[in-house]
């Protein structure tokens, strides 16, 4: 099994082996944030260039930490600092960072498919991280990650998505994802953010719309929380006194799911708002291994596009392992880098 | 001798023992800044999260360096870009960097007690790099460094405080070290600036109040100025021009002190304000030094805290005293680091 | 042949022989871009300061990743977060970083002369990233190498310089290096942005203005096309539409230079105001090639700088052109950067 795209801009097009196969990959950075030294020399010599056009704090430390813990240097370019308001168009600036020769470029851009669009005129890898209302793929991945972690399987599971779904990249990227493993999902939020067209968003996929959250939540296995975006909340049509009132995931309300059901949320969590605390902080809630597993998913990302060689039987892992030795491992891994 | 804490949040718990052995381990990582190679590998493999909720330049950058300098990796968040303008609580912006898997927690705060908060809150050390009002430990450590370097003790002197003592932190660090070795102090500025309860912060330690400078000054063997926040300067109270008049250091009012006092001021100096640029720039100024013992201090802090083996007799030095020699080193620092 | 100075402030002052090494010098470190892996340990353990009191995206980046590529740390400074806001003196700015003990200062700022005020007040090189009107050394060098690459030769060439030339930097470092080889420089733009003492800024070079684009580009062999600043442009004289009706370089007014010609623009570019999309784009365009060709010159300044050993013969790139045998390159390297 190979990774067969030079890049990965959407989980879509990608079939569930293949989804399998990353997520596996993921699988073995998982056990490099719990060693007491976390940096492998695998990508030593790669410089990874993360574009962010739009605001990020934790999938840009995120993929950062991830570059760093494969001894990748990194570009930094931050929408506030960049050419772009100085009138420079995207691929203009795209073209600059790649003139100076990065080996990836990760991108974050508010307009949908713009990562499709900046893959379409590169030499280099593009991860998505994020663009418009379209997708977030390695958001996606650490999402399905944890529930494999927690649940034990990605299959056939009842999935409840809560909230403003019409602009969420990361419900779409969920459903992409998941849908290939037979999961069933329930969208359920105020009517303007659940669309009849999301139901044909993923063909072959099971996908109801459903207006009040006790009956979205009736026998969920795992429920994604989405953060309610307050510049969209205070509308004449909704405040956010009424959205806690008819939407918030609590306890009382929680116990109309699966015992067993985890609790997604992609953070920036606004608590009190679409979540309650005693539900963000509870047993059943999985944010911070998400966040943990993010790192291991976007890891496992940029090994299998940056070194080239995702060959059946690699493992990035088992190189490393003694990563302590820095001196011997650094041989191995730069004779295996350059490859 | 070790350092019996987890983390820094305070000199204020620490006995003088305690106080002198984080001295004597600064001066250790002071000689690595005048080799022509400053870097160890002592820390590598690490990562420290530099979570700086308030602005700033130059506290930032030293722990940056300081890290660097020990091998380790940084992730950085900065108020301007983080989640926190989202509405996310400062718990789970913390919470969230540490699913990350960071080894230590760098942090400043607007809030007193804020670093105290997020210890009793996470599993790794955190360094308290200001809180509001409380404590700025690692200032603390460095001022006295730089007197201990000048003065040859910090015992027994006599510490004048000049400025806006009321919302110092850094007063309030150095007047908690010093105390602690017999420094007796004299805190002189408006009266607004220097209220009566300032007595008794540390008991057991000799603090008088004074309001004319030249009488504040009187046989000083240490002088604090303190950065005048010009914020807090155009009330109806007390202008700039009227501060100058009355409460500038200048060459005139320095020979009321000891004609071997030395001058500290934390940064960044408003020069003309709170000190003329004569005594800026004079001999018994010291305010470079405390940039360089700056660096000195943070690395001696982040390899107690972060090494895990601040034993009796561990020389973080000796072993890479020979770092021209870098695969050797590395074979070297890294099974100490992954002891 | 060696480089003279201590540090990197303009080219005016270097002779012709002088510009000839460091494009030679910046030749060796060309070819390490095209190599798999881009990371030398030429300078590790040393530290670049990089402080841009100015906002910049390309130049930042391109000396950051040129340091990372010669295995040195950064410490970064921008205007935005920094202390100047709070008060303090540009000199107090500089002396506070340069008490971290960085090997070398790497600075942008918006007034003409700040770097040779900043470089006779340190101890350590200064490299000019830009100052006001006044000059962008390492711009003008990557401009050299461009054209040299290009044309085999910077001697006696036509060079057209486009826009405006009053406010550019660019403009002057282009004309004292590409002076030296005997090129004669049309400057071309509206005659506020062209004043008459152009003609006198580099004695014994000949300098002509001239006012309409068709005959200043004719017969030219060099295009150097400025950025047009739009806060300049929507004065009462000139608006964007009468500049592009005038000034722009599209495919039609490009057929009077030489068929050979080729354009060069220090970007960001507005296209579609100076420059027409066809002609950026198009084969005689030059600008990702200066932009690839700015981290060699860049590599090539902080290694003859920083490393202190810039003797006849030296070739930093033999002794780590096996930069995948990191082990034994950083033995190597770090002997020579400890010499």
């Amino acid at each position: 099994m190979t990774y067969r795209f030079r890049d990965l801009l959407a989980l879509e097009p990608l079939t569930a082996e293949e989804l399998t196969f990353l997520l596996d990959q993921s699988k073995l950075f998982q056990e490099i944030q719990r060693h007491p030294l976390k940096k492998l020399a695998t990508l030593r010599g790669k410089t990874v260039a993360l574009a962010f056009f739009e605001n990020s704090t934790r999938t840009r430390i995120s993929f950062n930490t991830a570059a760093s813990r494969l001894g990748a240097d990194t570009m930094n370019l931050q929408a506030e600092a960049s050419s772009l308001k100085k009138g420079e168009s995207l691929l203009d600036t795209v073209y600059t960072l790649n003139a100076m020769k990065p080996d990836c470029l990760v991108m974050r851009h508010a307009a949908s498919g713009a990562a499709d669009f900046v893959a379409n005129n590169l030499d280099i890898p593009v991860i998505n991280a994020g663009d418009g209302t379209h997708e977030h793929p390695s958001q996606g991945l650490l999402d399905a990650l944890t529930i494999r972690d927690r649940r034990g399987s990605i299959e056939n599971l009842k999935v409840t998505i809560l909230g403003d779904i019409q602009h969420s990249r990361v419900a779409r990227s969920n459903i992409h994802l998941l849908g290939k493993f037979g999961c069933q999902f329930t969208l359920c939020g105020p009517a303007m953010w659940v669309p009849p067209e999301l139901e044909q968003i993923a063909p072959g996929t099971a996908i109801r719309r459903v207006w009040r959250i006790e009956e979205g939540l009736e026998g969920a296995d795992v429920i994604l929380v989405l953060r309610v975006q307050t510049e969209r909340m205070y509308e004449p049509t909704l405040s956010a006194e009424e959205y806690i009132l008819m939407y918030q995931l609590n306890a009382e309300r929680l116990r109309r799911a699966n015992p067993e059901a985890i609790i997604l949320h992609p953070g920036p969590m606004n608590r009190g708002v679409e979540i309650s605390p005693e539900v963000a902080d509870g047993t059943q809630s999985c944010v911070l291994e998400q966040v943990t597993n993010g790192i291991a998913v976007r890891m496992a990302l940029l090994f299998l596009l940056m070194s080239g060689t995702a060959e059946e039987g690699g493992n990035p892992i088992s190189d490393a392992e003694s990563n302590g030795q820095t001196a011997t491992t650094e041989k191995k891994e730069s004779t295996h880098a350059a490859d």
